[in-house]
């Protein structure tokens, strides 16, 4: 199997020994004669790939597994935009608006009650994070989104909310660095990006956050806590998809946890921006340099014409997928998340300079 | 790999030939160098994908892609037990209580406005279908579950509703038969027992219907034109269950389409049916005859240590799993979907007679 150089934003490239133990489970799980599609979800087996994937999580995140309940749920980060004001926005919350997943959140939030939106970047095309944000002290919680996959950028300080839960949507960042995930009442993530295929959606809630200050009256699947008392398994759960997220985990594991996964994120980072940087008169950086994410790198050229060939070229000579920006700035992105190998950075940046010489 | 007898309610057994299909398009889909999990939602490849299973689905229901809309939703069919009240329940609608699922779905509908309950086997643990049902002819729709996995219940004839939208919960006998799928107005189904893996939720819609007669004001992940109006891809789909979905509806067209499945589900469902009517003084039958269920088979032994030893025999001497009885009715359960071979119900009852005859 020759492997594309894959740059998509989103479901993404994944860990090829991930991939080869999925292939082998949906043939046969375990040796029970039955794929990982087929087991019941009530059976032991698949209970333990839940428990373990459950346990994992907390692990990599440093947390307590009496404090914390992880959900696996279905609907993708869009449901939760709904189910977080549903469970916890009673008068008021204060949102950032940093780019379009945040006004997506917004949205629904707005829906439900009243939602401040205490700071954006939106007059520059969201090519910053909002610094030195004043928070509502009374706010029911603060939600913020990590990492913005369209612009390019990604908080490097997590503001300080002070006693205001923080609740944040880390689709495209989640498990991409060490973090104090202790700072945050609920984080949530969908799969595709970072830790598995689209089809699942990750949440860590606080439970004694949900016991106090949870909303009345949510309609069944709405309610956090309808999956927190059966340990996310309430109905039947996106079982392949959790058991990739599980095998995602155990790769992370496998190679050093967070702290080597840094490293090798921004060795990737580093070696793309480094370049970018070089040649700034011809590859135009779209994210102010401080807030610059370690997982989309957005650039444009001197004219679309040129970005469009780059896109194209990449393609046929190096088998590089994905590498158009969104539609919303244009110009070109890579993704370059935690399975993203260091060689297909480098490859994408000897093109770089390839293409810079013959278009210049 | 040897497979087992799978008799899981659900997730349940898949065709073989879908299970490799899967298993080398999770290494490598269509020669991409990419898995079909890591590419883009948004790339032609996969929108294929999707466009070809709801042709397929269309196809197989016998209706015009121009009338209706298929999706392919997360959440479970639990999720649709609220989404359908939330889409269609102005005023109040009409229930038929035939199990729990039934249940489940008329808590949802009375969270949102009025339910009338119009029939309910409960007061015999349902274990037959309603007849002569009276449905309101003002209800905003009469909603029904076709079959009930639980109790082995299934309508045989769909009951006239006169001119109240029909809507039906389908997940556990969708395309085990030939029927006629224009009398409904919504039709969906949990992919994870007659359809495909757990994750995905197919809806099929009436457009006519959603244009003229959905409420106002629904939030965003809730809201039918949401979806419909991306075409199933408002945002990132479950992508890996709806290839397997799509697998298995060309599985199903290479294998004579429904009229043949219905023949092959009767053949095995007669064959087990035949061995507990001859043999009623064992085998106790837990629905009427009239209302058996062609996918789920029910029965009570003598005794419930029996029962137990039933199923551990029955893994220990053919590998045969999921045999237990849902805990709310006690019992035997065998699940005979469609991609249960014959050669598997041959087995089960080849036991059935040699478990007999030693404990009579």
């Amino acid at each position: 199997m020759k492997r594309a150089h894959n740059f998509s934003a989103g479901p993404a490239v994944l860990p090829v020994e991930v991939l080869e133990e999925t292939s082998k489970a949906v043939l046969d799980f375990e040796g029970l004669g039955m794929s990982i599609m087929e087991v019941s979800h009530r059976s032991k087996e698949f209970d333990n790939v839940v428990v373990e994937a459950q346990k994992d999580c907390l692990d990599l995140m440093g947390l307590d597994q009496d404090e914390y309940s992880v959900l696996f749920l279905g609907g993708g980060a869009s449901t939760q935009f709904l189910m977080i004001p549903m469970n916890f926005l009673k008068n008021k919350a204060d949102y950032v608006n940093t780019g379009a997943w945040s006004k997506k959140a917004i949205k629904e939030a707005k829906f439900v009650a009243q939602c401040d939106v205490v700071a954006s970047s939106e007059e520059t095309v969201f090519n910053y994070i909002p610094k030195d944000i004043k928070f509502n002290a009374d706010a029911d919680y603060a939600h913020i989104t990590t990492n913005n996959t369209i612009y390019g950028t990604e908080y490097h300080q997590i503001p300080d909310v002070g006693n205001v839960p923080l609740v944040a949507d880390m689709s495209s960042d989640i498990f991409a660095r060490q973090l104090d995930f202790s700072k945050f009442n609920l984080i949530y993530a969908g799969a595709q990006k970072n830790i598995g295929p689209a089809g699942v959606t990750l949440v860590v809630i606080k439970n004694e956050w949900l016991e106090t200050k949870q909303r009345d009256s949510i309609a069944t699947m709405l309610d956090y806590k309808t999956h927190t008392s059966k340990a996310s398994m309430f109905n039947t759960p996106p079982c392949l998809p959790i058991y990739v997220v599980g095998r995602v985990f155990k790769w992370i594991e496998r190679n050093g946890g967070l702290p080597a996964i840094q490293e090798r994120n921004e060795k990737k980072a580093n070696l793309i921006y480094d370049f970018i940087d070089t040649n700034n008169d011809f590859f135009k950086g779209h994210a102010m340099k401080e807030d610059r994410s370690l997982m989309n790198v957005t650039w444009n050229l001197p004219t679309p014409e040129l970005e469009a060939q780059f896109v194209k070229e990449a393609r046929e000579k190096y088998n590089m997928t994905n590498l158009k920006g969104h539609r919303s700035v244009g110009g070109n992105r890579a993704s370059i998340y935690n399975a993203c190998p260091y060689e297909s950075v480098e490859t994408l940046v000897k093109f770089m300079e390839e293409f810079m010489k013959a278009n210049k």
